[in-house]
């Protein structure tokens, strides 16, 4: 008999919620209808639309109305009415100028890549321009200085490893040269031992990055590891020694380039070790089928701050792939932890041209003290 | 006149919505009423409190019955009254059992060190335990391996670069070992040229890394400069070396720790280059002023997702210092974009013993596919 009378009881108050709530949607429907009233009057009478104060205002009311026990939820609550009023506004009021964008060159191109001929950068760049020319630089920011005076039409460098995650100076050199990211690869890092012909190895050289990556398999091999500059000129290095008794650690494609046999294939520990690369340009390129978006923006050090830059995404339906904050703030930061702001590094997926997407980076761009469009790109498997 | 009248509807506009307001506010705290109801009936008669058809059904209902433009909207705010109901329910009716961890040990303790005597993780491991032995590993995993097996107390680790970012190695033995952050601290890494004293500099041997980050200088500096596996390596290597004309990029402690002169100090291009080390122990260890938690887990890929999490941060009032969703997802993940889950690293301030802080670990062990407490644990500066 309890457990029907629980049942009932149950059933009765799920009636009540459903009441409650379709009285809920009701008054929300009529706010957004009056908020709807309100940007109207604004913009034909050129006042500011978003009025910070009035917001704070109203948080304070409903929270100083609440029981103490569910002020912090009314908070959340009314944050959230107010941010879902926000972004109908704008999608009602803004006129969503279309941007422009440059066109991608034509082929062949002049490619800036950092390193050395064989690298997997080399690799990634052959798979995004199949025609063009490279030219080698030794530094990552001699590939933007590159760009920048026009001796190469783009740059080529990696961004992102799944096993040492992203590569910061890469985001830190867009930063600085204000360039755009308008193309993406990976290519799966792939390492073999590679010796002359008849070799009787005793000595292995490569990356240090490279040998650690080959733990397992180097533990139980008999030769000595040496670290060298990078896994390319380890070979080069090979290929062009008299001794008879060293090898490298580098990729096949680079083996073969050398010269060199490989006398064991895939040695790396973890066999899904892949780099991710980027397309860096001068200019914003963008071409329709571009679906991820790059961009960058501080927020403030606060609780709340970042669930209420996210709603903004989910209420215009775009998918977050990729959030990041930066890494160890700058020591002049740590002193006001309480009040420093954070950078994040966003992508999610979406076309720079779409009027949606539009509205959304304007109103970030407007709330955010600092935001940065890094690119909209296609990414080639 | 027209300025007049517009202010005159505005204030009556404002004054519609603040009543409206008034009467959401009133049902919310109606509906979290009988929200509290349904969780105590059902508690009660051991029925399961929380039912993700029910709350499908109420958001299927809920946009079905809003305007088109508007369906998106009412969805994500129910989303969040339905949120907000279940951490009400969730404070009220959990017995939030108070976790247990283990005290730290008592110093001298044995340190477990990737690389050589003089390098910066050396530093950290003597900022964090001034009275211990170190004892110094090739490789991470065998700092792990060493601390698994007893050979050491501790560990302590690399974990975060300024420049160069996250050290994905260290998380993911992490979550191999299965072991825990247990304090953290930073270096401020800084190169200097160190050689012999009345050396001829023609050679400067160092870490690749080094020298890039010293390109600056390098450039108009005439000697020829050589990768080397390790900045202390170099140094050790300069100091017991014949050949006058050779000198050493690393840290002015381990110039000094090989009786090398410092030639010039302070010459990375970048001076705020900050590295992050933590301590790592086999068992959870908390102290009472510990106040960083890290976690990592993981979350569907949909639209929201990650939002929605972050409202229960906002809810408990727990604020985020660091957020980082795992890089470029593995191969067998890409083949179904839409469905794998992606997984994210948090910090966020709390202490674990803290109620509220165990409530939000308990809901987010309870709803995520993959959850992780990573630590809890001081910084030391």
């Amino acid at each position: 008999m309890k457990k029907r009378r629980v049942k009932m009881d149950l059933k009765e108050i799920r009636k009540e919620i459903d009441a409650t709530d379709d009285e809920i949607l009701r008054l929300f429907l009529k706010r957004m209808d009056l908020c709807v009233g309100v940007a109207k009057y604004k913009k034909e009478n050129n006042m500011q639309v978003f009025q910070g104060k009035r917001e704070q205002e109203i948080l304070e009311r409903i929270k100083s109305e609440s029981p103490d026990d569910l002020a912090e939820g009314a908070g959340q609550l009314f944050t959230c009415i107010m941010d879902i009023s926000k972004c109908l506004q704008q999608r009602i009021l803004s006129d969503a100028p279309v941007p422009h964008f440059e066109s991608p060159k034509i082929q062949p191109v002049r490619i800036a890549c950092p390193g050395t001929k064989g690298s997997n950068t080399e690799e990634a760049s052959v798979k995004l321009f199949p025609d063009s020319e490279i030219d080698f630089y030794p530094d990552f920011s001699d590939v933007f200085e590159a760009v920048e005076n026009g001796g190469a039409d783009y740059g080529v460098l990696p961004i992102e490893n799944s096993t040492a995650g992203d590569i910061r100076q890469t985001y830190d050199l867009l930063a600085k040269y204000n360039f755009y990211i308008c193309k993406r690869t990976q290519i799966k890092i792939n390492h073999c031992l590679a010796a002359k012909p008849g070799a009787d190895i005793k000595t292995i050289y490569s990356h240090e990055q490279a040998l650690k990556q080959c733990f397992g398999f180097l533990k139980g091999y008999p030769a000595r590891q040496v670290p060298y500059a990078n896994t390319a000129l380890a070979a080069e290095m090979v290929a062009n020694s008299d001794d008879n008794t060293i090898a490298a650690i580098c990729s096949e494609r680079c083996a073969e380039l050398y010269g060199l046999e490989t006398v064991k294939r895939d040695i790396a520990d973890n066999p899904d070790n892949t780099t991710r690369f980027i397309c860096i340009s001068k200019r914003p390129e963008v071409t329709p089928d571009a679906d991820i978006i790059s961009i960058c923006m501080s927020l403030p050090h606060t609780t709340g701050s970042l669930y209420r830059m996210l709603i903004r995404f989910a209420l215009y339906g775009l998918n977050i792939t990729k959030i990041e904050s930066a890494p160890v703030p700058q020591a002049k930061q740590d002193i006001k932890r309480e009040t420093f702001d954070v950078v994040f590094y966003l992508d999610f997926e979406g076309n720079a041209l779409d009027p949606e997407v539009v509205r959304l980076m304007t109103i970030l761009e407007e709330e955010m003290k600092y935001f940065k469009f890094l690119g909209n790109y296609k990414h080639f498997d």
